[in-house]
């Protein structure tokens, strides 16, 4: 029989998150660790001070891409690459220890206990520096590579982190939203973006310039909207879902998120986008912890 | 307990083909029936000649989005839109009546008894006046809208049959390759195709005068076989399957498969193409019937 409890844990951020998640998606006690120094001895102290026996098991959200046992490839962190963290945390707390992609883990997490809770089928795009996702077919997490990020909207078209040329990451993250305002600085194209110049430039700046109705600023999130809405479109012809739930810093751009369903609802096919609803994520940055979590209960 | 047999029908092509299917996929006995008159009539009479106490149920593979009971779009054949095959068919011969598109019913064959026999997950692609697919996922069909031909390849691009713009059909089709062929005979363009001005040209055609080194014939066909290793990437990336198997009547010419396996090698992610065999399918046209049958073994 299972235990009440699961420890699940976020790699994904730039801070380490430890928390324990009761069987039906709540967090009860959550601890955050820079993640300086040693990865592994900040993350086994963290997890120390939460185990009990009353966890079922350990899971872990890593920003990667990962067969379930090993992180294949990490981008982002290629250091977590090289740790077994599967054996060494198995060994050290005698307990089953799952891994999973941080933005597929989120998409259960949701399903568990967000925006999913009700839903038999959806997919989940996580829009933050970089695109991730996940989908959860009949309540259960599809366990397939789910690199949502790099569906080719652009072929031939810009170089992406993955190697490949025009992934939809490579156009609607904020990593790329970024690139191309500091192309424009560099290029002293006329924007207020310039004011930026010689300090770095976020989606927020990008966001203020366009609210105050700089044409480059609005320009960027309605590429990279219109990107999205293929992306979508494309997930929505793929998998007919109920839902495509958005997460993810960028989700607030209204601009950016009204030109994707704009983009979306002309170029799905009508049936399918009627019934697949587009709505914001409800757990936010703790929906890869709830998940992970869930990984232990199969 | 399941009975030994299944009636297996298919009703994608210009000919409607109904069979008798053993449990483990193989073809007892097959009627084709020309799909002219009344198709409902053809059909039921056809059935009747092969029902027996042994049959298990019937599965039908249309060329259409269905929802498992109903055909939701038949945009090659409208008028299938228009019939309830379920009602009509449970209703004579009190027996259990599944629905299924034929590009994911043929990938269920494949799983059955053909390509697909040892392998989890794969994702297979009809390749034919249109692209159809379907995702076998831990050795099930996956109930997905599983519209794989319509994955944009091409934003903003050429007008789809679908309604959308740029779709994978669009470009990679033999309805494409034909389109653009007619087109460059319009425009007078100096090329052996011109010889077929006035009659209609095929996808054998094309591949006949670029055998012969046509240099627009062999561009037609690099140019849809970079579009179809574009949609290979991204099956890829978003499955991370053991297999692309490739079935339909272009899986003939190599110039066009070769180019679709060294565009997905060099835009899908390195780890997930190494463990992705791209390989022909073993059943052909017999694929859809089989994956019909089996339909009826849920």
């Amino acid at each position: 029989m299972s235990k009440p409890f699961s420890i699940g844990v976020d790699l994904g951020g730039t801070n380490l998150r430890v928390a324990v998640v009761s069987r039906e998606g709540a967090i009860v006690n959550k601890i955050t660790v820079l993640s300086t120094g040693n990865v592994i001895e900040s993350l086994t102290g963290a997890i120390e001070r939460l185990f009990s026996d009353k966890i079922n098991g350990i899971g872990l959200a890593v920003a990667g891409l990962t067969d379930g046992r090993k992180i294949l490839t990490a981008p982002n962190l290629p250091i977590l690459k090289e740790i077994d963290f599967v054996g060494l945390l198995n060994e050290r707390f005698s307990t089953p220890v799952y891994l999973g992609n941080d933005a597929s883990v989120a998409a259960l997490g949701e399903s568990v206990a967000g925006a999913g809770k009700d839903l038999n089928t959806f997919v989940m795009l996580t829009l933050g520096t970089g695109i991730g996702g996940g989908v959860v077919y009949n309540r259960k997490l599809l366990s397939i590579a789910g690199e949502l990020g790099h569906v080719i909207v652009e072929p031939g078209g810009r170089l992406c982190g993955c190697g490949g040329k025009g992934c939809l990451e490579a156009y609607a993250s904020a990593r790329a939203m970024i690139s191309v305002a500091m192309e424009a600085i560099e290029l002293k194209r006329e924007t207020m973006m310039r004011k930026n110049a010689g300090f770095s430039i976020t989606p927020a700046d990008i966001y203020k310039y366009a609210a105050e109705g700089d044409p480059l600023a609005i320009e960027i999130f309605k590429t990279a909207g219109f990107y999205l809405g293929i992306g979508i479109a494309n997930y929505i012809n793929i998998f007919g879902p109920e839902a495509i739930i958005l997460t993810g810093g960028l989700t607030g751009a209204d601009i950016y998120v009204e030109k994707a369903i704009k983009t979306a609802a002309t170029s799905a096919f009508k049936e399918l986008f009627a019934k697949a609803k587009i709505i914001p994520s409800t757990l936010g940055g703790d929906a890869g912890i709830i998940g992970a979590a869930e990984l232990t209960y199969g």
